[in-house]
């Protein structure tokens, strides 16, 4: 019962010939022999279908115009806004239920966002209303382009962190605290325009390129750094270094021992870091305590605050916030550096700023689409972002992105959709025009705790812990990350991150594993003799899978260690008297693709072959490998009847004739 | 009939628990289930031997310690010994009449290296007495230390070209000729000391990352810019650009169109290109003319010389080599630059045309290698190279490496060993000796002409257009390199071409493909159903396969290009008014290994299938996959039972579930 292919789906000739072979013997069966399914060489324009494919998976995976299909002009139109600005697509299922539930997701994410803004404000070297000033801005712009609905949008420690410390390298941020704003302002700019640009060119992929191992460690990183950072407000250090690495910072908390310390700040700031941490514990134990995590610091704030007020603490060296401006932001289009030298340095730290802050909103907003099944789409996530950041910059904003802690209490806290945010907004528009004055007398004590309190979590032992156990290599990225970042800076940790992440890839593509296969007997299966003990050689015959695509990095490696099985085979098989190997069955499934230094290795491969009088046969090549086979002219070289469906149609045609005398 | 596996060979629990398995349907046959071999997780220790095993594979692939086990302590020194120098194994053997060969080639390629050295020390912008003594020294050391039987060593156009410009961006090497010199051999030092360490600390699969496109590209580039060069010698004009790019050479040659040709110079150029061009073409056209091809040079040469000597052509504007030094080679020890800042020129010139000279010479050894079948060793050559341009940068010689075209005519005279190499020395050794004054009317536009022909075959059309048929993406990065060499400079083009060899690799591993299967008719065999079109869906059940490792730079993709086939499926099936899927399976038989954003993505991939109340299985997974799915704990999320050994176990199982009302 031969079975024909239809000729409109393949017009090459067929390759094995599957009249010629002999009747299988009972030792090695195979079923497809029997019922005549053959290998042939697909249509010849697949070439460029290819190349299109991996140009359209490239940028466009998620076939964006997909829905736009078959759908009249006016629907189009509607749909092409949508794709725009997704509000119009959600906004228009809204409902009075799910305002609630925003409602009470914004003003809790708000009574947490406002003690940690002003907080991470002083990470950036930043007078504290431009946090507030981000925090109601920039939310405001997401809700309208983004596709996420439970990330929490305003500035984060991380970014904070690094924005500050690439920042105070050009400008003293209190001596020349106008240039620094400035700067500020120009590098958040730019910060949203490689995030917008990076969106609209459907570069979102190169966020992948940092791995889930450096993000891991470069977050617990930056999160020991920060931490060491607040105890100059922790402990009341007046003079500090400007540097962020373990060793400047020990030093300098040192140099002021005798003289810096200020034994009323710590008092207040390691009394309500206790606090704020057992709050967090009794969180973390009980969920439905989740609200005393949210409230603490709020509560630690009005607390000490009062508490300053009425013992005039900051006369006896207490230091507190100071002064905020009241009112919403001015524009600050007028303060972007757009000509000198300063355009490049704000350049400079915005690229940086700005990639970072994009990986942790994609990363946050995908956690939480897996886990409530929706899609967030990385290039429009990215295009909001950017669009944002571009937005805050001309609003007296900062580097805004989607925040770890403040998203997870949103989701907690049972957001439905990004409205959540514009609530936030809101409040953060009272407070700015209502209640500034009362931040007067915070203590820095209370939001060096606050940072503290919210950056430990950063530090997820258990994940690096399964990086251990997982994957030694992603481990050593993750540490190379983490000391990179606490020993040197934030820069040299995430190049550090990025170039184990890159020589990763390149290691795993350099060295491809080639297994040796045997058959699982009784079967018509073959598999790796390592993996599965029972698995018996065929006598005479060399199998062997190639476990990786054969490109210019290995094809020389996947060649030699070819003919390196087939040295140590022969040597073992002439030990014990066993029969020379006359075939070498390479099982091509793994081989995605193939390139032209892949095809070399190969004809060099047979060449070498044919001097030690051994065939080579092809099990199971792809579509692409087979018509690169026969686009390089090898398929006349190796013999069209030598490429094969399946080891065991190979082996099959083979072994009657390795079992001649 | 159950087949148990030994525990010494797992100990780990089975993951498909066959007694629970349902009949199989006849539709869907089951050969293993009725066998009973089941996947099993590996032995723990595993992943630490996975790890050794990947260094052992990235450092050692060709186990360079295997011969030395179960060997007496004698016998290990002396192989130790014979893995130092390699001469010491192939002597052995050296008889009269592998010695007659082996003179007969020598005496051929020398009668080629002297009127070539002497061209190639022009593209070096170096005495011509240099390459001389280049051609005398390192071939010497070669023959002791090298692995390659074939090649024939030397100073080569390309690198001499590279050196020449990237030196003359430091010196005048007419009017700083002494400092020219001394950097010349500084970057020789450190040339050698690049390949030396290379190969020393056994780093030579980075010489793989420049792909064979690429060098194709690089090659053709180079040639076009040293013919362009030639323009000098072969029209006669004495002031020239410093510059290498197609631009800056034409707008130089047309400059000098009205005073700077010299028509005689031009004639006796044009005259020789014609003859040595002719020569080249019948001796392609018949391989026993092939001897034509090696004296043409040396009789041009000659030929030219006396025509000179006799017209007192020089007096006419016709441009001469001048005088020659007579004698070999004196010690330039003390000319290298070991301190200063031309240390560092000298290390970043080095380290280029090292680099640059180590992929030419491991080309070559191993194309040369598979036409004989003998193995060269990459880290042994790039040792042996290094050490012979060390040596040759004390002893006033410049980069040397094995050349295309003497180590082709090398092969073609018969040769047997390096031993040729000693023959090439040796006559060197007489030349400079003795005739060395006769050179001195030899005029330069015969140099260029010798240059051009020579190099004219390093355009390889051909491959180009092989390059085109396989992959077009090769031939991108092999234009790019040929473009960067031609209208910007070497290093441009090398440039260029190692990036796109690299994002031709990360964008493979970034968008690897995902395939639908289905079943072939009648055999337990899934196969791609684009390229099968007798292949069958199996009603319910989408299957998958999984084209490449899982990594975090394509984990993302991965899991939602499967959820993107379930859509679209699902989609179909409703308009088909097909069973709904309930079963997704992915075959995992490509999947060589995964890391932990792989893990993340298949629990997130679970999660989101939970959702739409579809089960997760998996085909065929490795052992090192199985052993990080349990490291990971996933496998109590997906449950053991979803391991399956082949595609048809994991339809075995589901089908008669799917099946039900």
């Amino acid at each position: 019962m031969s079975r024909r292919i239809s000729d409109d789906q393949f017009d090459g000739e067929g390759i094995t010939s599957l009249s010629s072979m002999q009747a299988p013997p009972d030792k090695f069966p195979t079923a497809t022999a029997r019922h005549g399914h053959v290998v042939r060489r697909p249509q010849k324009q697949k070439m460029w279908t290819g190349f299109a494919t991996v140009f359209k998976e490239l940028f466009f995976p998620d076939e964006p115009l997909r829905s736009f299909k078959d759908q009249p002009r006016s629907k189009k139109f509607l749909l092409g806004l949508q794709a725009v600005f997704p509000i119009l697509g959600w906004g228009r299922e809204y409902n009075l239920s799910k305002f609630k539930s925003d409602l009470i997701a914004g003003v809790t994410i708000a009574s947490l966002s406002v003690p940690q803004d002003i907080a991470y404000a002083k990470l950036a070297n930043m007078p504290p209303q431009y946090a507030l000033y981000t925090s109601f801005i920039t939310p405001l712009i997401y809700t309208i382009l983004g596709t996420s609905r439970d990330i929490a949008i305003g500035p984060v420690a991380v970014v904070s962190l690094l924005l500050g410390s690439l920042l105070q390298k050009e400008y003293d941020p209190v001596n020349e605290e106008a240039d620094y704003v400035r700067l500020a302002f120009t590098a958040t700019f730019f910060a949203g325009i490689t995030q917008a640009a990076l969106g609209f060119f459907r570069l979102g992929f190169f966020v992948d390129f940092l791995s889930h191992a450096a993000t891991v460690g470069f977050m617990a990183g930056a999160a020991i750094t920060i931490m060491l950072q607040q105890l100059k407000g922790f402990l009341g250090i007046r003079k500090f270094t400007n540097k962020t690495d373990i060793v400047s910072v020990m030093t300098s908390v040192f140099h002021n021992v005798h003289h810096g310390w200020n034994w009323q700040t710590i008092v207040i700031g390691a009394s309500f870091l206790v606090f704020l941490l057992v709050c967090k514990y009794i969180g973390k134990k009980n969920k439905k305590f989740f609200w005393i995590v949210v409230f603490s610091p709020l509560i630690s704030v009005i607390l000490s605050t009062f508490f300053v007020y009425i013992t005039h603490a900051d006369r006896h060296g207490v230091q507190i916030v100071g002064h905020i401006k009241k009112g919403i932001n001015q524009s600050s289009v007028h303060k972007l550096f757009l000509s000198g030298p300063n355009l490049a340095k704000g350049f400079r730290i915005g690229v940086i700023s700005g990639v970072i802050a994009l990986v942790e909103a994609i990363a946050i907003g995908r956690a939480f689409a897996a886990r409530k099944d929706y899609r967030v789409d990385g290039n429009k996530e990215m295009i909001a972002l950017g669009t944002m950041n571009i937005v805050g910059s001309m609003t007296s904003c900062f580097v805004s992105t989607g925040s770890f802690s403040r998203s997870a209490v949103n989701y907690a806290a049972g957001c439905q959709t990004s409205v959540s945010n514009v609530v936030l907004s809101v409040i953060l528009l009272l407070t700015l025009e209502l209640i500034t004055p009362l931040f007067k007398y915070i203590p820095n004590a209370i939001l060096a705790s606050i940072i503290i309190s919210a950056v430990i979590s950063l530090i997820d032992v258990e994940a690096m812990i399964l990086l251990w156990k997982i994957d030694k290599l992603d481990f050593i990225a993750c540490m190379g990350a983490f000391f990179g970042v606490v020993f040197r800076s934030v820069e040299i940790g995430l190049l550090i991150a990025v170039c184990i992440s890159f020589a990763k890839i390149l290691l795993q593509v350099t060295r491809p594993r080639t297994v040796l296969l045997g058959n699982l007997p009784g079967t018509i299966i073959y598999r790796n003799i390592q993996q599965y003990a029972e698995a018996v050689k065929v006598p005479g015959v060399l199998i062997i899978r190639v476990d990786s695509s054969i490109y210019f990095s290995n094809s020389n490696y996947v060649g030699e260690s070819i003919l390196r099985w087939l040295t140590e085979e022969e040597e073992q098989n002439k030990k014990k008297n066993l029969p020379r190997i006359r075939y070498v069955i390479v099982d091509m499934s793994p081989v995605a693709d193939i390139d032209t230094s892949g095809i070399h290795a190969f004809d060099n491969l047979y060449k070498a072959l044919q001097k030690r009088d051994v065939q080579l046969a092809l099990a199971n090549p792809r579509p692409i490998v087979i018509e690169k086979i026969h686009a390089s002219n090898f398929v006349d070289v190796i013999g069209e009847d030598k490429l094969f469906l399946t080891v065991a149609d190979a082996v099959h045609a083979t072994v009657p004739k390795v079992e001649e005398p």
